[in-house]
């Protein structure tokens, strides 16, 4: 469809960048800002930048944060002795829209996949390592994914809890099997919190 | 859900000027961008800057675009004696892809509508009436989409066109009613567009 302009066709290639986004909506997202939203589609490509330039890792918690570290790590009122271990950020909004947890987390921003050239460094299993044995942490609470690699995970952070005299916990299955965490609603989530056991030594 | 940092709430708020993303979707992006694809995000980011800038009116069309003239219109491998008026520059688009159509086009932006305050001169019509009475166009194809305001466009921009000693024709009707020009498969439209016909002196 070469009967939009040059910048406005890049407008449109550039939109398809985001997820769930084909040429169709691409070309009804372009028109709408040009024809009806100057000011909003402004302020998203401003915000798209900072955030883009700006956003980082915690340096606590490795979750997504511009700041050095978020909020929950920088903040007093948690319970610092329970560490929840998650994939995403995502799945951190999803525990606290439960409301039912209070200690901190640590965000691994993905899982083991060899396959992918994903192994411990990659998700900065050393820094949980450290966290591990500071001494400050009493239990580690494994709630990656009930995905093959979730699992995979999950044991081989129950090892490392173990080797360093921490007490390894999974999220209780309640979570539907290739599930995605991040779109749980709070109860089942709560649940799942609620039932988590102990990880045997050997399956 | 406050477990994201400022900025990145900040995206996801920013993203739902975007039709079709609710708080999920945005969610969805935000987090698509910062943990996968910065070089995108940052991309898209540059070029809704230059577009939401740099887009403005073709000078004889009045479609959108960043040059003086659209492309069709500062071409000269069009016929000058046609004048298609269409509603949007996506109608431009779909008139464009069903590759049967070869003269030029004069884009409303709009449809006349009174009572949200969109009168002849918010439509550019005084513009298209010196084209009409320019000499250089002998047949104006009237497009707009077949709804109530459609029509009522077509019928006032007719009547201009008969005032100017231009032969006015509306797209034929295979259109089905209250649909939109816009999603419309290319055989169709080369059909309602080789079944114009004259429109009648009176109602
Ligand atoms: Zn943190
Ligand atoms: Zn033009």
């Amino acid at each position: 469809m070469a009967a939009a302009s040059p910048l406005i066709e890049a407008l449109m290639e550039a939109l398809r960048v985001l997820p769930g986004v084909g040429p169709r909506s691409a070309r009804r997202m372009a028109y709408h800002l040009l024809e009806r939203d100057r000011e909003g589609g402004r302020r998203l490509a401003q915000v798209l930048r900072e955030a883009m330039e700006r956003v980082g890792r915690c340096e606590a918690c490795r979750t997504l944060t511009e700041e050095p570290r978020c909020r929950l790590c920088a903040g007093s009122g948690r319970d610092r002795s329970v560490l929840c271990v998650v994939e995403t950020p995502a799945d951190v909004e999803a525990i606290e829209a439960a409301g039912v947890y209070r200690g901190l987390y640590f965000v691994l921003m993905g899982r083991l996949s060899p396959l992918d050239g994903i192994g411990p460094r990659e998700l900065g299993l050393d820094r949980l390592e450290a966290r591990l044995r500071g001494g400050e942490v009493r239990e580690v609470i494994l709630a990656t994914n009930p995905t093959v690699e979730g699992e995979a995970t999950a044991h081989y952070i129950a090892e490392m809890a173990r080797a360093a005299g921490v007490r390894a916990t999974r999220i209780a299955c309640g979570v539907p099997l290739g599930g995605d965490l991040e779109y749980l609603d709070a109860g089942t989530l709560s649940h799942a919190l609620a039932g988590r056991r102990e990880v045997a030594d050997e399956e």
